[in-house]
């Protein structure tokens, strides 16, 4: 029921004309109108940050999380809404409180927050600060019998880098157009077997010092921030799989304070710290992790065919998961109430997920698609089962469910809170002038481009590794690569209030149009893994 | 005694020929090899920001670097070192650590540092935060009765800047020569008397509040750091003269968590948080402050009279006074150790001058010109004896003491730590030949400049305001005002070696050319203050 639609000229592409993509003009108005005046993206961003905060996969403020978006999207009219459980993800841990002091030669309060999954300290403890550096798992007995009652220094001090560009960026014209250019990609080498030794090392290594460190009775250990000016950017440590070692108290530390510390020790100095870390695990035993689930049923004879919005709701620990990626999650909760709101009767039934998992290797949003969609079948072999999917043999042809031939597409928002320039086309070049068109009435708010190349590092990619069509849009990097991204400074404050309804906007129009084409998303061809 | 010298060849200036100024090459190139290959900037400057750390005026960590700096320059053979007191600065004040949790409506731990001579805690302690603005002495009254027990967020959130420049900035040519061009002044307003209101103004206001919140039985009050992207930035509060009220703990608190407070109590929310601040006053009664003094001496004629090197030494107290100034002391005192190993014997005497109390108001470097050179008298009435020089109606002609006449000139180092430019003639024109000349044998490390303009705001203004020749040099910014001035981040890790190594060589350089040349540094005018 398209109502005063333009043609927007299409792309010829390869030879062949191809239809021009109606836009229905009369419901983009509807849905900016409702986007940019009537929005309550910063109220749905607002409580996911600063009610909720931080939402590390399977924390008691991830359940949080769920409940309160399943609240919201009850109370804006969706069905179907429900949690979606993916198997044995592992536990939930959480920190209240961290501190790190130098006691000698001098005194000083040092800026250090914990590594996610490792533990607390039981109260303030007290000890000498050792240098340790275990690069291989022969390096252990160099410190065997000797770290009773310290405090480890692990590795060693990074020289300060410049900023030499500004810390927030928006794209113009000419980056734009840069993203225009598409790099053929190298023929991957033929490593995996020393990939899969690589890792396989690193995870046994990892166990060995976990177990190591804690055996020695150390106190704590601290690894320096992997961004400078006093930007804390940590992830994980320790385990979150039950009956794994979780090894001692870690924490990352400001690289100003690391490497003074550093220097003190290679000066032969005697330095004793306090640390104090908060921090417990939430679960005695593995437990599922949570996507949260709500739709839009869509109407008559394409009922059963599925467009999806999604972005992942689980976040670091130290900040409160603001860029990354409450944003995402206001974004496209917004996109789902702006088309209630306007009264949008799609075809296709419009489905959200708000992932989890998505930090630790985009588990919720890959075992959900292969649950729904598709996947590779399962090694049988353990010592398969027990690497992760990009490094396993080739197990077999893709094994479709019923669902596959049903899907549409799945728009993806993970980078960061800038406003939406366009969107990557992930090498679908049928899908690009679709999308050129659905992004023509965006022009003035600056979303212009589609882009061939490929994006990764998020749940679009469970979706396109399978063969189905997933995206990521283009999105201006403010300082999320910067400041933001991992960090403690990834908060309220650093998001652009119009950038999120400028972004909502655009998922909800692109939600709607996938809805209601003629066809189904055209699909790119299935790589068969190697 | 000036060998294998160049003439250089001098600016004619308002018509008058000027003498061509000697440069002594082969000690330039002495002092240059000294400077470069066997420097031990690095090694004073490590001292100073490692061992030493943050060293607030009159804390025992500056008497510590008085101590330390004295036996630095007693082991370089340099005569006259000693101590010299400056009266009545008040008292000393350090502190340990800092912590702030929220423990409700969710936890956090929130990073947060105190204001220098504000009290501890006394160990933690707990309460409900409440919003206080009070901007005149009628808004105390609002709040009296009801802050018992409470904790304090004083002010309003502050909008997030984006950075639009490099953190980092070095001068290129573009830059130099913007620095040629000299804004004639505007006639100052005869505003003294509103100034002087507002400055009583302000310190009535700033008394009753502390005094009223410690009566009140406050916890604690916390500030915005006047810096985003999580850096603390702050100086002082409370008092540090004995007898006055010091208010209650006071601490600033990174943006990115005080904003959201903010938005907390705004929202209606109640906030529970934990304050644990370790600081002490370390006097009871006013002390004075010290000024680490030492000199290489003249010989022959002209022994009596004095070229000047300074910085100050004392610093605020978050970071380690790294930038802002263990830089510029590590930079004089490397240059006087770099006269003595190049066994420079000047005709002038060369002092060697590290202040303190520099960030409460050049008092230990204007105490010492007032005492040495030259003073305005001081008011007889005890309000304007109250007031700050700047404020001070005038009193009568300057006072000029012996060593006014003996006087040649001082050079100052403390605009961070980047390398030498140039130097700001301060418009004493007579001067930018000398400098020229001076400058040109370090054309190839980058200091080439002399401009026309005055620069202010540290120790030389001290000299400047009595008429005497007193300079600071131009330097390269780096990340000085964006991560580093006044911050947490003042620390060893964002200076770069090799500039101070520049730096040393030119102000050896300065020090040696004013200490042989015939003449005196040319003077300006003095102006009498209005």
């Amino acid at each position: 029921m398209l109502k005063r639609c333009v043609m927007v000229a299409a792309l010829a592409l390869g030879g062949t004309a191809v239809a021009q993509e109606p836009v229905d003009l009369d419901m983009v108005s509807r849905i900016r109108q409702e986007a940019f005046h009537n929005s309550q993206v910063m109220e749905t961003f607002s409580h996911l940050t600063e009610n909720i905060g931080a939402r590390l996969t399977n924390s008691p403020r991830m359940a949080e999380a769920n409940a309160w978006t399943r609240s919201k999207f009850e109370e804006w009219g969706l069905a179907n809404v429900h949690d979606d459980a993916f198997a044995d993800f592992g536990r939930g841990w959480e920190f209240s409180s961290a501190s790190v002091e130098m006691l000698s030669e001098r005194v000083q309060p040092l800026h250090a927050l914990p590594k996610a999954w490792t533990p607390g300290t039981d109260g303030p403890v007290e000890g000498e600060l050792v240098h340790v550096e275990i690069k291989k798992l022969a390096d252990i007995e160099k410190y065997r019998g000797t770290l009773g009652g310290k405090v480890l220094l692990l590795g060693e001090a990074r020289e300060y880098k410049r900023g030499t560009e500004p810390d927030s960026h928006r794209h113009d014209a000419t980056s734009l157009e840069g993203l225009q250019q598409f790099t053929v990609p190298k023929t991957a080498a033929a490593d995996r077997a020393k990939r899969v030794r690589e890792y396989r090392e690193r995870q046994e290594l990892a166990r060995a010092v976990n177990t190591f460190f804690a055996e020695e009775g150390a106190l704590a250990a601290i690894s320096i921030s992997s961004w400078d000016n006093g930007i804390i950017r940590v992830a994980g440590g320790g385990s979150r799989k039950a009956g794994e070692p979780v090894g001692i108290p870690e924490l990352a530390m400001i690289a100003e304070h690391f490497n003074p510390l550093v220097r003190a020790l290679t000066a032969g100095q005697t330095v004793r710290l306090r640390v104090n870390v908060a921090a417990r695990f939430t679960d005695e035993a593995d437990q599922p992790g949570y996507n949260t689930i709500a739709e839009i049923p869509g109407r008559g004879r394409k009922a059963a065919e599925i467009v999806m919005l999604g972005a992942h709701m689980d976040s670091w620990h130290t900040g409160t998961g603001a860029a990354d990626n409450a944003a995402g999650v206001a974004v496209m909760m917004e996109a789902m109430r702006i088309l209630k709101a306007v009264g949008a009767r799609p075809e296709r039934t419009i489905r959200v997920a708000l992932w989890s998992g998505e930090e630790q290797g985009l588990i919720g949003s890959q075992d959900y698609v292969a649950r729904h969609f598709a996947a590779y079948p399962e090694p049988t072999d353990a010592a398969q089962k027990a690497l992760p999917a990009s490094l396993r043999e080739p197990t077999g042809p893709l094994q479709r469910k019923r669902d596959y031939e049903r899907f549409s597409v799945y728009f993806n928002m993970d980078n960061g809170s800038g406003r939406f320039r366009g969107i990557y086309a992930q090498e679908n070049l049928a899908a690009m002038p679709i999308f050129e068109a659905w992004l023509k009435p965006f022009h003035d708010v600056g979303a212009t481009t589609v882009a061939t190349r490929n994006t990764g590092s998020t749940d679009h990619v469970s979706f396109d590794r399978v063969g189905l069509p997933g995206f990521q849009f283009i999105q201006d990097r403010l300082d999320y690569f910067t400041n933001v991204h991992h960090t403690h400074l990834d908060t309220w404050d650093h998001i652009e209030p119009e950038d999120l309804k400028q972004a909502a906007a655009i998922a909800a129009t692109f939600a709607y149009h996938a809805a209601m084409r003629e066809e189904r998303m055209p699909r790119k061809p299935v790589l068969a893994p190697k």
